[in-house]
């Protein structure tokens, strides 16, 4: 990564010594470029290039922003030292001669030094808050300071370990498990752990705590591309549980500038809308804003496959929605023995 | 704890083996008997108390609702395993003659359990979802099933360790660090483990993700108690941040019949109003609802102290606020090698 980052300030060094204005190529994220990719299965990036260029006088705030931002993430890198989104906007405003107008602003250009150098920001070194969790018979090898070297088991702590910068940068040395259960919510998460799920179902448990992170992606990505892990993935019955799934399995808009963070070959496996009324769970009625979401995903390429436009009809037709907790009406341990195995199986 | 519910089910089961329509004797939690207790540092109920009794009709149903949730809790400390609020109140739905309008009634009755039995919910296994983290040296020894005896260090995993029931659950087996220092939160939390504060400060460092559980602060309490380890605590310059604060060290109205989660004698070291100045951080301006919440404090008995009500005033006078992050102007390192030092020895 650091290669990255100083290959891209040569680039600026030369320019500037050939006597040229410097500028940046790089792929334009302007809506009309980001395409949906069906070999691919997720957003790509299309040809479109822009060249951000410190002659134009409309160029000169960003260009200097990013080449800023660019020097920032090097000195992270290099002292291997992380940071977040909002510590970056601070960090600028600190720097005398570096304005933003706001976060969004900041985060907007790290956004276009991804595209420049074509990594997630999580490669240079710049992390959400980690709030997702993992469990499960995987040994990992650390890599970040002091811990070099060490190993540890994803069993070893019972409440599931943290998904941080650690975690993401370690290596993942063996596993005995042969697939992935991805959950939405921390309770279930508890629950699958309590009922040992990932001994009777041989998984790792993922918990993405809402929307996946995008280092948690990651994560389900290696454990699927590298490890040959299939992946489940199990969320609340409504067009936002829905969605959560679709993100892992075939990325978001904004992130369309990436690749490995999609695992197309991962399933949704509940809770659908076939299982609200088969198993008869206790439901709450549609808002007005998930009916509105959920014609908004009807409409998206992304969910133009049969079971998807079919599970969606089915919340509009019964107008109902359930959450995974749902299931506990059938006592506790009901979603382990009996509606998970069933649900694996098909 | 499964005594003191046994105890519950006896009493009942007795009342009516004597012909009597069985009652249940509890403090009253209605809001004129909740009063601060200046001794304790916390808020206590008063001595009113109050009789749910089967004979009056309108306490049949909350009557029944309780009974109930104390053979379902009683069940899980029987079989060791815990729940969540929202998995009890779907569960309730699925047993055909208990209802509960809504999930709201549910956790109404289940802090009911609480003031009856004198205990919090994590004692009979109802838990929130875990979002807080804690790392430092401290060895741990669990208690719950496959993991009995296993003893764990916190500073084992590099990205935290997550505080869920099997952390609650156990024992702290030894430490050598001689402060704690709690921040609200992830991005903060990570960059502390990162410049090795738990070394440099000889700290165990909690994140409360925001208003801390009460499981979090439980273990806070015990660190402070049990281990006479002084805490400090660390938020956002705005007043949801020094609430935060004051939630850990004087408790809530709505926990005012337990015991075990406050700590009095915790001290909130910033973002003061006076950091702002001194430090001439950068800021936001105050919001009509920051302003709202400001004046709210202010007449709070908890808040009647000289350096709350000094520090309440200067944001007032001030009109800005400011986050953890915004030392980062200085470098990622000032919060660590300069700012906290300072703060620790005042």
């Amino acid at each position: 990564m650091e290669k990255a980052l100083t290959q891209l300030g040569n680039l600026i060094y030369d320019q500037i010594e050939n006597s040229e204005f410097p500028w940046i190529h790089m792929q334009s994220r302007s809506t009309d470029n980001i395409l949906y990719d069906p070999d691919l299965r997720q957003y790509i990036l299309g040809p479109r290039m822009i060249r951000r260029h410190s002659r134009n006088i409309r160029h000169i705030r960003p260009f200097t922003q990013m080449v800023w931002t660019a020097w920032f993430t090097k000195e992270l890198v290099s002292l291997r030292k992380t940071s977040t989104l909002r510590e970056v906007y601070y960090s600028a405003r600190g720097q005398a001669d570096i304005e933003f107008a706001g976060q969004q602003e900041s985060d907007n250009i790290i956004t276009d030094l991804e595209v420049a150098l074509n990594k997630p920001r999580e490669e240079f070194h710049v992390f959400p808050e980690e709030r997702s969790a993992i469990f499960g018979d995987l040994t990992i090898e650390y890599t970040v300071p002091g811990y070099e070297g060490r190993r540890m088991n994803l069993t070893d702590h019972p409440d599931g370990v943290m998904i941080g910068p650690a975690l993401t940068s370690s290596e993942f040395v063996e596993t005995s498990a042969d697939k992935v259960l991805v959950v939405e919510k921390g309770a279930m998460f508890t629950r699958l752990v309590e009922e040992r799920a990932h001994d009777k179902f041989n998984a790792i448990l993922v918990h993405t705590a809402g929307q996946s992170p995008r280092a948690t992606r990651g994560i389900i990505h290696r454990l699927n591309k590298d490890h040959k892990l299939p992946v489940y993935i199990f969320t609340d019955g409504d067009p936002w549980g829905v969605h959560i799934a679709m993100v892992i399995i075939s990325g978001s808009a904004n992130a369309a500038h990436l690749r490995g963070l999609a695992t197309p070959d991962a399933k949704w496996i509940g809770v659908w809308g076939t299982d609200i009324i088969d198993y008869k769970l206790p439901t709450e009625p549609l808002t007005a804003f998930d009916h509105k979401r959920l014609h908004e995903l009807k409409a998206d390429p992304r969910y133009k496959g049969d079971l998807w436009q079919h599970e969606l009809d089915i919340f509009l037709k019964i107008e109902r929605k359930a959450e995974l907790e749902a299931f506990s009406q059938y006592g506790l341990t009901y979603i382990v023995d009996e509606y998970l195995p069933a649900k694996l199986e098909s």
